[in-house]
């Protein structure tokens, strides 16, 4: 099938045409019928997770192409399977389109989202279409793992190491050298790549998978941290009913040390920027380092829970400071 | 947790206690983390569907309560997963919302929702809330089947009888009896309830999943009517590339006899007034006979598939009529 016309629109295509343009993207065994079927393996649990994405909310065109947008939306909820440990077997994606919509625009969204899936041998293998006023995206990954492979919130203990994957403030500051090109001049142009790289193709961290599975029977906790690192640790820490104790100092230097940025800057966006897609664990010390080392570059211990239920920040001079509750995304509020 | 002041909105509560409100309507083991966990059966295969629903185009508080709302979103995805031969395994919702939706509201979609899972024995496992300029829902529901239980479009043969599980058209007049009160004045008030629950409370199939399961090794073709019954035949000859000959005079009896309407306005409601949530079944005639009687009222062979590609009514006359393409549902053209 040929690319189509810059112009044509969802409208002058209408469904059943749309969709077989769309079953392109798809796995081709899987669509046409009222559900997508899927073979877990034996003894495996299974792993849903969801999210929706709204025009103008979520995604815009101005920082984001629909090819971006495809890939990122995929990211997210592959990111999610990985935060519960689980291998991905496939996504649906269901669309809420205006008649207006161009299948150019459309067939690029799934174009991206196709590219992310086969990147991580897995595909979209189902979906519905439907009329709105505005474009909507709303995707559900499913996934499989044994039993004792399942990472829960909710089962750090007191003097566990937290570990992030990797670094932090990458995708904030991403976003801010697009929607604000003069403001990283001192960077190299590989930082530059680097930073809007991290906020328009985030890579889900399925690849610790096999790590995380090495240490088995180790107790591992976690989730990602695709509203903000300070988001995660206090959700695991709420869930667990632990405190945690993070060295300023190991957090600054995890993500944005080369940028031009004042530390402060440099802490808020670590903290608080959000859409890293990194995993945050709280594990034993011991295995915690074992991990960080077969993990390399970005990986880090950057401190440890603790019995007493406070969150916070602890610097060279002993200062504290609590992380902020839910200044990760607060959403709704006007 | 008591019941809400009419007047309280999404924005009053933000995220995290709006989660905490919605997670009494959830099964309670399921939400929390990243993702949730569901065990299927050893040998089974694993069915997912999806569906998108957004005010002022899917539903409108004129005809639509926010517990039928959420009844009917979650009945269509049951249906989805009867028409494959699947049981339910769990259900997740994602909601794109205003900020000024109420709770009041909300809480009664969820109610509803919760009710007909309940009904089903299964439930909401998981979902995602964000902020969005109108109300959107994405449903994304998980089921199970043995691999010989798997019911498609594509494996009808010619000669096999077409059965429809129970009536059709009665949801259109159900909705037609809302929007016009004055429209049904003859009907009995038992008719009128009929009628109006078919629009506002479907009753997906499932049960129609042991019986099927009984004819095992039979091969049954088939897909459910919530789109038409008149989409659905079209459907599956399509896909099964067979033709197929309605009987018109067991057609129109197929659901409206006992209304006011003409035979005309009768039959275009039968076949294409759409959200039966019956299911339309494809296998051999003595199959097809048994389990037509083992399922009761309702339920007919209403004819057969062909080898010629032509799908249409034959009345007693002798005289064809074909059945239009995409009369049923044809989103997106303007």
């Amino acid at each position: 099938m040929e690319d189509p016309p810059q112009d044509l629109t969802v409208a002058d295509l209408g469904e059943q045409q749309l969709l077989q343009r769309l079953y392109r993207f798809c796995a081709a065994e899987m669509v046409g019928d009222d559900g997508a079927v899927l073979t877990p393996q034996g003894d495996h649990l299974l792993v849903v997770t969801t999210d929706m994405l709204v025009e103008g909310v979520h995604f815009s065109d101005r920082t984001t192409s629909p090819e971006d947008i495809g890939w990122r939306s995929a990211a997210a909820n592959l990111s999610d399977l990985a935060a519960m440990g689980a291998s991905p077997l496939g996504l649906t994606l269901s669309l809420g389109l205006p008649a207006t919509q161009s299948i150019h625009w459309l067939e690029s969204l799934y174009t991206g989202m196709a590219d992310c899936l086969r990147t991580y041998q897995t595909a979209i293998i189902g979906g519905d279409l439907c009329q709105a006023p505005l474009t909507v995206l709303s995707i559900t990954a499913v996934g499989e793992l044994l039993p004792h492979h399942q990472i829960l919130r909710s089962t750090a203990q007191p003097g566990d190491a937290i570990v992030i994957s990797g670094p932090h403030g990458m995708a904030r500051a991403g976003l801010e050298s697009l929607l604000n090109p003069s403001w990283d001049h001192r960077l190299t142009p590989d930082q530059r790549l680097a930073y809007r790289q991290a906020h328009q193709r985030p890579e889900p961290r399925l690849d610790l998978l096999p790590y995380l599975r090495q240490l088995c029977p180790t107790r591992v906790t976690g989730m990602d941290s695709s509203d903000g690192l300070a988001d995660a640790i206090l959700q695991i820490c709420r869930a667990s009913q632990v405190g945690a104790i993070l060295n300023q100092d190991l957090i600054s230097l995890a993500g944005l040390a080369q940028s031009s940025l004042s530390p402060a800057q440099q802490l808020e966006w670590v903290l608080y920027g959000g859409e890293d897609f990194e995993l945050v664990l709280c594990l034993p010390p011991s295995p915690a380092q074992q991990l960080v080392q077969a993990l390399g570059q970005g990986a880090a211990i950057v401190g440890h829970t603790t019995e007493t239920q406070w969150v916070g920040l602890i610097d060279a001079e002993g200062n504290r400071q609590p992380l902020e509750i839910d200044q990760g995304f607060q959403h709704f509020r006007q």
